[in-house]
């Protein structure tokens, strides 16, 4: 994995959105780092096994949590990247939830209820399929969104999108202080790309459960999307909770620049087994002796 | 309840922080209203229906959610009050959260986890005998507190309360944004009123439940913990989530105070009995029609 540089990762990561352009970062992207698809997929599973070791001190630390938000348009290759990054690291320590259309008891709630309760605990990586971004993407292009949410009218004023923004920032420089490790990644497709996605999904029956006729409507909803994007990431991205603008043109390339962002952050915490005190190791030693004898 | 003014309430409600003192208000403050204890509890149920009538609305409009936060000192009067104040509304729109110490399940999750599934659904009025707060107040007092919640050892810094204030802040702002209207309840009783009833506690067998030896230890702390309440209500009190510095040493008067301050809350969110549409009115017709066939 050493051809995913900290070098080649900084160009995908955002950590300050700031006058962060979407416009700025190509879907085609392949790193420039001459691989093609079959020695890319080749490497993946060096990633994944990183990342398992990784998470095994994680877990036996239990004192950090991390999440991992993915966010795309439809195609783009979410479930697919989730599959192929977590497949190889322990069940046990590792929970993905995918977010669909809120429940009417969510509804009934403030937009973070049902994303907070399925937060990781500690030494726990979470991974959320769609998150609480949702509520200013898909709700900022769909104002019938915003009305099932039942809020007071008074509530939804023409500021309503920085304020959210402002919350989720805020909600989410709160969990990195209670040392949840918050990455956040855009998988950035073409729409060219999506289009021929929908179509294989099309063609190829055992795709075809995959097709929903409704995606297809989206795409002409596609700038809105994308300056929703933009606004989210510049209002949100920082130091301790960055996003990551993936290129999803290629799967073999965003599964490498995934898995190697998150061994990346995972490698700056430190993580050790649980030390050994004296006393700890006298036990130790006790109960050796009451074993063998 | 027309002695307990909007003008007299004001004296309790902290909306703006900056310079608050607690030193400036007095545990055994009455109102000067010229009632004793004897009237002010016949006042009381007027308080109770009218807070029950509002809640009505409040379930029927289903817009927004209410809560309120109960913090004190032991033995300052925050179960009988939620008991007295509380006891007439309708339990299917009133619902009571008491925290205890936190479980092995919550201790892995950020501080706010527990709380936010305990919060009030829109039309309910949630109410949280401790709260958030003890993770400033409590957890200030008591290093070993936050040591329990095996944070990674680089989050506790010496900034850690200004940023765990800082964070309980920006998430009420975000509640209120989401139609959550967060009402929070300093009781304020006296270090001599409570040496008395935990006397009273001792003395009396039907009380004798309620006396723990360890709230007696606590005593020595009194003069952290009033630094650590001040400090929280210096950084957290705001037009859209007030605190009530509420007098305590009379136990009448403290709810007197509650009563009308949640009434006065509720007023001024406009609430009414859900509209019915002139469609609406043509169903109601018919299914008259049909029932009276």
């Amino acid at each position: 994995m050493d051809q995913l540089s900290e070098r080649l990762l900084a160009r995908y990561r955002i950590e300050q959105g700031k006058g962060f352009r979407l416009a700025d970062h190509r879907p085609d992207d392949d790193g420039g780092i001459g691989l093609d698809k079959a020695q890319g997929a080749k490497l993946l599973p060096e990633g994944v096994r990183r990342l398992s070791e990784l998470q095994d001190m994680l877990y036996a630390q239990d004192r950090w949590a991390v999440l991992c938000i993915f966010q795309a348009m439809d195609a783009a290759g979410k479930d697919s990247a989730i599959k192929h990054v977590f497949t190889g690291v322990n069940p046990q320590g590792c929970h993905v939830v995918s977010f669909k259309a809120p429940s009417a008891t969510e509804l009934d709630h403030d937009f973070l209820w049902r994303h907070v309760q399925a937060l990781p605990s500690r030494g726990q990586i979470g991974i959320h399929n769609r998150s609480w971004y949702e509520e200013v993407l898909v709700a900022r292009v769909h104002p019938a969104v915003v009305e099932r949410q039942k809020l007071p009218p008074q509530l939804m004023g023409k500021n309503i999108w920085d304020e959210r923004l402002e919350d989720i920032a805020a909600f989410e420089r709160y969990l990195a202080r209670q040392g949840v490790v918050v990455l956040k990644f855009f998988l950035h497709v073409s729409q060219e790309e999506q289009r021929q996605r929908f179509l294989d999904r099309i063609s190829e029956p055992e795709k075809n459960w995959k097709f929903n006729a409704a995606d297809v409507a989206e795409r002409q909803h596609w700038d809105d999307y994308m300056k929703a994007y933009q606004a989210a990431i510049r209002a949100t991205a920082a130091p301790h909770a960055p996003w990551y603008v993936v290129p999803a043109d290629r799967k073999w390339f965003t599964r490498l620049v995934v898995v190697a962002a998150i061994c990346r952050s995972l490698e700056g915490l430190g993580l050790h087994y649980p030390e050994v005190s004296e006393a700890d190791r006298m036990a130790l030693i006790q109960a050796k002796e009451a074993l063998e004898k």
